[in-house]
């Protein structure tokens, strides 16, 4: 038996949160004397209610949660987060239609970055900065969910990082609140330390908020249609550069900060290993713009960096057409999607230490190729590589594949381009943001797109954003049996 | 140490075999007053005088080849065949320039069945009966290799199919001997019945002939430019149906033909699997066309049962322009490219197999989120799963991954479009033939692409046929270490 007393009772604090939350872009519309003010008002009445009833919906003790429990109140969690927070885009008829206020608020909640929304720098104020403050929540639950729950729920490998804190035992849960909450404080110091960074190269204090919360969060949504290419600022983007790789690592590393010590981010194989390939792709770019483009060398780095940067750890921000820079371009932009941050940040995608993993296997298989006998013992992180864990990686690397593959033919279906199906499919299902092509490039957006498309795009993000097995499970009859 | 002398020695009868074989052909031109009677014999002249200082270059007593010496065998191999195949096309001046006549070479040899050349109705019947002869070499090369070599060799999971026969020690060589002649001879059989089928329903005997080969072989080279559209026959179509299918599905199972016993085809779980995937692709297109093109039910089966088995077989045969499907059918095309065969027959791709351990592991995964203390067997094709061969069949999908990418990204680079790119780095991994879109797509061939393109085409091809692995130790420097 699913205990759902227990889940809806837990999905009421986080609901009342959203609430509590939707009362700043609220306080900012009054202050603003924004048309939204009511819009606001209603939504975040209705989000509160809910969140109410959830809580009041208890009877008698709660039951202990077992590992179902736990995927229904992830799935749950999301499931509320994006729905409630569409409520403003619906009432404020700042976004068109059901769908678009939908797809704007999963693709928020999932820190995708997709948009359907043209004329940003004309918005209301309060409906930018809610657009942002959706991404910065989903980037904190992601971070909770990547220290506590997956490594616990063994999904996709993520039992490589199962600790004590991941250990959801009662006896376990004081400690794992309490590293929860920490990471929180890590979140709030860094956007903070974010946000001031971008106001000291020039930024003004609305769009370093907003900016801080997006880069933070790796979500990508700016208050500009010309996303970064608007501030063409060298320093902006280095501070851009810094927060989102910052964004991109294990959030574990910087605990030791909170007491006061010294943090060694570049003994971690995985930040290594994620540094190293965005800096390589970076160097290829750049000689591919010089040798090609007649580019200057410095004007080259500038440009590589940022968007290499922003479309790996999945943020999304964009600086200049990349996709104009030829099909050599397009294609490393097109793989790049995939690639992603390291487990327990705020990044989506595949995730380094799956490469990783992976690339252990294929060195351990070459060497047997050539030593069949040899006895090889691997290891990855430090840690000795199960076969569980392998196998792991192996089910979410095809189900990844088959969900691109899969959503890929149903956008193919709803009439989309081939290049607009298949990157479409990748940047939803790694979170990133901008695809490529004439009408989700990075230089456009996903207004164009039928409403069936937009659906199953949701859908993607969803299930990237929860490492599909999340989802996948509840879909399978074997889970409701019992 | 490789055991050079050894290597050199073996090498010597299969070219010798080559040269045996370049005789025909250069019969057919002196019969037919062809003016390559001259390059064939020039060919075949310098054939035969390799094969003989390969022989002839033993020195001392042959020592036992060990793993490492079969890998640079195999390689060797499909490398001079691809050389000296390539001859009577560099000779004969039908084949326009060196590069040209090494891709049409290597793209025969590793039954790929990419072409660079175009008014095939015109061409002197010498040439393309060793076009089709070349793949037809390839096919039972492929078949050798997948059933004595590569489960010795362990590569990519093949350690699944190890036999008895399939060990090369001293002691079971004249048993794997006995073991591939048959093979041989159900490889000939299948051949001459497929041959008198085709001429059964109306081919003539040259065509019979050439198509038989390239249908065994799932090479998919034609005599006629319009490739399968051009006999515009049902009859012929289902024949090639049932042939390419057969090629498909491994040859061991035919041994007990030999001996006068029943076969018993549906017991294989692998070739269960390939035919229903095909068959619901098949379906799937075929209400596709039905809903969106309003084309008869009948035609749109004929149509998307002869296209998706020729894809999905890796054979490469065209009956009709599939890309004017629609972007479903494309991505459709685009993704049965990687699927491929059963293992241990002439197709190529990924093969079902490999799929099958795949979504076992997805399975497990899957129970194993839900009971995360069950303990959980698995089989695949009645035989335990070890860990070793998870790992083998992931370092396989990964490198295979990665090469496509690598290739469509220096496809990129030398200035072809995206859909040229990817699929064209695809079809040449799969050894499938035809790519998508409007230089390298279904009615259209390889002739236009630039040299560098067409010899890292090359290079995808063998690297593909050889399962990756087989080429890829060799350039280890560990492989030439010690």
């Amino acid at each position: 038996m699913i205990a759902f007393s227990s889940v809806n009772f837990l999905l009421g604090p986080i609901t009342l949160g959203l609430a509590v939350l939707m009362l700043i872009p609220c306080g900012v519309a009054w202050y603003t004397d924004s048309p939204d003010l009511i819009p606001f008002i209603k939504s975040d009445v209705l989000t509160a209610v809910f969140a109410l009833v959830l809580m009041l919906s208890r009877r008698g003790k709660l039951s202990q949660l077992r590992v179902r429990d736990m995927f229904l109140l992830t799935t749950l969690s999301w499931l509320i987060v994006c729905g409630f927070g569409a409520l403003p885009f619906v009432f404020s008829h700042t976004v068109a239609g059901f769908t678009n206020a939908v797809f704007e608020s999963v693709s928020a909640a999932t820190t995708t970055g997709a948009t359907i929304l043209t004329g940003l720098d004309e918005l209301p104020k309060d409906i930018l900065l809610w657009r942002s403050m959706m991404q910065w929540i989903g980037g904190i639950g992601i971070v909770a969910l990547g220290a506590a729950v997956l490594p616990f729920l063994r999904i996709g490998g993520m039992r490589l990082f199962h600790t004590e804190s991941s250990d959801l035992s009662d006896k376990a849960l004081p400690h794992t609140r309490r590293i929860l909450m920490r990471l929180l404080a890590i979140y709030v110091g860094l956007s903070v330390a974010c946000c001031a960074a971008y106001m000291a190269v020039g930024m003004n204090f609305f769009d370093a908020v907003n900016h801080s919360m997006t880069t933070m969060s790796t979500g990508g949504f700016s208050t500009h249609d010309a996303s970064f290419a608007y501030f063409d600022s060298t320093a902006i983007e280095l501070v851009a550069v810094f927060f989102m790789l910052a964004a991109s690592i294990p959030f574990m590393i910087y605990l030791p900060l909170l007491a006061g010590k010294a943090i060694h981010v570049f003994d971690d194989g995985q930040v290594r290993s994620m540094l190293g390939s965005y800096f390589i792709v970076t160097v290829l770019l750049t000689f591919w713009l010089v040798l090609t483009h007649q580019q200057g060398g410095g004007s080259a780095f500038r440009e590589s960096m940022f968007n290499v940067v922003s479309i790996a750890t999945t943020t999304g921000y964009v600086s200049t057409d990349y996709t104009a820079w030829g099909t050599f371009s397009i294609m490393t932009f097109f793989f790049l999607t995939y690639i992603g941050g390291c487990s327990g940040s705020t990044a989506g995608g595949i995730k380094i230490f799956r490469f990783k993993i992976a690339f252990v296997m294929l060195r351990e298989n070459i060497q047997r190729l050539l030593h069949p006998n040899a006895v090889i013992s691997r290891s990855v992180q430090g840690r000795v590589l199960s076969d569980e864990i392998v196998g792991s990686v192996m089910a979410f690397s095809l189900a990844f594949a088959c969900s691109v593959g899969v959503i890929a033919m149903i956008l193919a279906a709803n009439g989309n381009d081939f290049m607009t199906s298949f990157s479409g499919a990748a940047t939803a299902m790694a979170n990133v943001g901008p695809g490529i092509g004439d009408s989700i490039g990075p230089v456009s957006n996903f207004a164009a797109l039928s409403d069936g498309s937009k659906w199953i795009l949701c859908f993607g993000m969803l299930l990237g954003r929860l490492e599909i097995f999340t989802l996948l499970v509840l879909l399978t009859p074997a889970f409701w049996r019992i």
